[in-house]
């Protein structure tokens, strides 16, 4: 389906009056559509040739208004009038605009037609405002919608998750908590992914080997010998600290063995075995569930050397590129960007974790405005030893 | 000052008619005020005592409207419209609203204290939809205004920027390409950054020493010379690349210095000589400008040790905390997350890049929706030598 946006005056009122003639059940009144075929000559407008049209009313600087749109009788359910929103939404979103609204008859007079065109535009993310005669009179109630625009990224964080345990559906906690859209990242922390997976384990089931009591000094020598466990190599250590290289291919502290947020008081939660398998179980859950396709990401807090503090990383990923790779693309100036690589599920990690909070119980976030859909492992994210200058 | 929710009838009516008996510039018809009187009565209402009120209505699922607000005439400008405002919204979020609007005169007809309404709303996110003789007549046209609520946040890129070249006025430029809202964190890249400051070299203008030809290998040995001229160190080198401690403190390739992107052919760009101190100045200059008092963050693409890719992080900041301390908070099992500090500001440039990208011109984001307002530097991102580890 080709939507273009048509710049002849004459040409937007020709398509305005074939199309509203089609419409009686929406468009009866002869002397309001006469208004319309005026109207829409000196507005933007788009079409779908022979099939609808849509036309933008501007309102100053930053709104503007659907003003009109009719999409033939027998070509509804087809995505026309989605088609035809999106492009007028670019056109917006390209002019500054950040709210667009719309009237249409209001649910207090029950009719099929509006019915139907309310829940269209409330499908699209408008929010019904307010019904109000003070428009079109008693007889005809009106109801304002409007819809913010997005030119960037939105976070928002996973709200009103239980306590999760082994065997839980994470996809299924997810989907009961956010509305899911195409292309959205949903983040989830390694705590639950591993909580889920049974990746616990019980200090008291630990003996510690010679090794794990020489490390502990003043720490538990249990908690030691579940992180040499974990790890293939000790990178660093200055008691109570230790950096490993956990099996996963990871370094970090304790190699990924912490004691907070645990079930319970006594026992530690691991890093789970493949959290790229984890992602894309999810990930495949969430399509069944939901209908969605979207990226996952499974994210932990890890410090690093030099910098102080932590952010979070990506651990495992799911339908999303884990590095966007510049190589071959130029600046201004025509310098070819050859060695950037940008380590992008690491940056939605971090962005995720501003919404994430460390003990509001917030599980994970989901990202939407992204455009990284595509294959990929955070695997793809560990320096191989050979081109690591600081292993 | 304290907000509270009015929970008795009558009392929300008895606030109503002495704070709108008091400003009759707003509210001079004695039967309209009467109506809101009456009306507030069954509506969620939120008082500072003596001060101001403000009443919501609620418009089915997911809307409301501010239906009244007023504040003493000789209490404005001290943030109890604001505060008002901001319990309202409080309790909408948290009721599923997703969309608050409002009423009030629209600017075609002229009044010093509407304005100021408008501006109000305005500088509060609040987006003007439409002006309407619909709602009171001609005399007294409507201006419908909306904002979103959001519970997470929301990264916005700067657009429309022009080249930066020295002497430009960052804010001026930032203010041009936003409306900034209170508590906004600004992002912006180091690379413009610095040629507004004029840290720009010409190859042409650097005489390599003797160590820079060492070093260099196959590489213009000018640039190597550059980049020995911004460190205090060098921590790694594998020719073509260096890893250095730069005069700042930051650990990262090449010192900073960079050719990508740089004013032209035969020129590089260098960090900022106090890239808190940049950012420090550009929040100032904001505040001049707009009245927003903002976060800045000043950013750059660093490699890590063990992972691919780059992420951005934080060289300067001011009017947030860099790092969030969670030292003393407990976790639901009463663990102490003693060690856990959060970069938040390289959180923050991590999400910022998300939407940057790197050769479209983008050169900074705006984050909406932290709570990080506070003192810092992004010198405590570095990690003294004492302490650190890895070096």
């Amino acid at each position: 389906m080709t939507v273009e946006e048509v710049r002849d005056p004459d040409e937007r009122s020709r398509i305005a009056r074939e199309i509203l003639a089609g419409l009686p059940e929406w468009f009866g009144l002869e002397a309001a559509n006469e208004a319309y075929v005026r109207d829409v000559a000196t507005l933007p407008t788009w079409t779908v040739r022979g099939e609808g049209f849509l036309s933008l009313k501007r309102h100053g600087e930053r709104a503007a208004e659907v003003y009109v749109m009719g999409v033939r009788r027998d070509r509804h359910r087809r995505g026309i009038g989605s088609a035809l929103l999106d492009a007028a939404e670019e056109w917006a979103v390209a002019n500054g605009i950040t709210m667009l609204h719309v009237k249409t008859l209001g649910p207090s007079r029950p009719s099929r037609g509006y019915d139907s065109t309310r829940r269209f535009y409330e499908a699209r993310g408008f929010v019904p405002l307010e019904e109000t005669i003070a428009f079109w009179g008693e007889d005809n109630p009106a109801l304002i919608l409007a819809k913010p625009l997005r030119s960037g990224l939105t976070v928002l964080p996973l709200l009103g998750w239980p306590e999760v345990s082994e065997g839980d559906d994470l996809a299924e906690l997810v989907a009961a908590s956010a509305e899911l859209e195409d292309d959205d990242v949903v983040v989830l922390a390694q705590k639950v992914v591993s909580k889920a997976e049974g990746r616990v384990a019980r200090l008291d089931d630990l003996e510690p080997s010679e090794r794990a009591r020489e490390l502990a000094g003043d720490e538990d020598p249990r908690r030691i010998e579940a992180i040499l466990q974990e790890s293939v190599r000790i990178v660093r250590s200055r008691p109570p600290l230790l950096i490993a290289e956990t099996r996963q291919g990871f370094i970090c502290a304790s190699a990924g063995v912490d004691s907070s947020n645990a079930p319970e008081a006594g026992m530690i939660v691991l890093l789970p075995l493949d959290p790229d398998g984890s992602a894309a179980g999810v990930r495949e859950r969430l399509l069944a569930l939901t209908g969605r396709t979207v990226g996952v990401v499974v994210t932990d807090s890890f410090g690093r050397p030099w910098r102080a503090g932590t952010t979070d990383v990506a651990l495992g990923v799911a339908g999303i590129r884990p590095l966007l790779d510049l190589a071959g693309r130029r600046d201004r100036a025509g310098y070819e960007l050859r060695h950037t690589q940008i380590a992008v599920a690491d940056e939605i990690a971090g962005a995720a974790e501003l919404v994430m909070g460390k003990l509001d119980g917030v599980p994970g976030a989901v990202l939407r405005g992204l455009d990284l859909a595509g294959e990929g492992t955070a695997q793809e994210l560990v320096i191989s030893p050979e081109r690591d200058l600081f292993r």
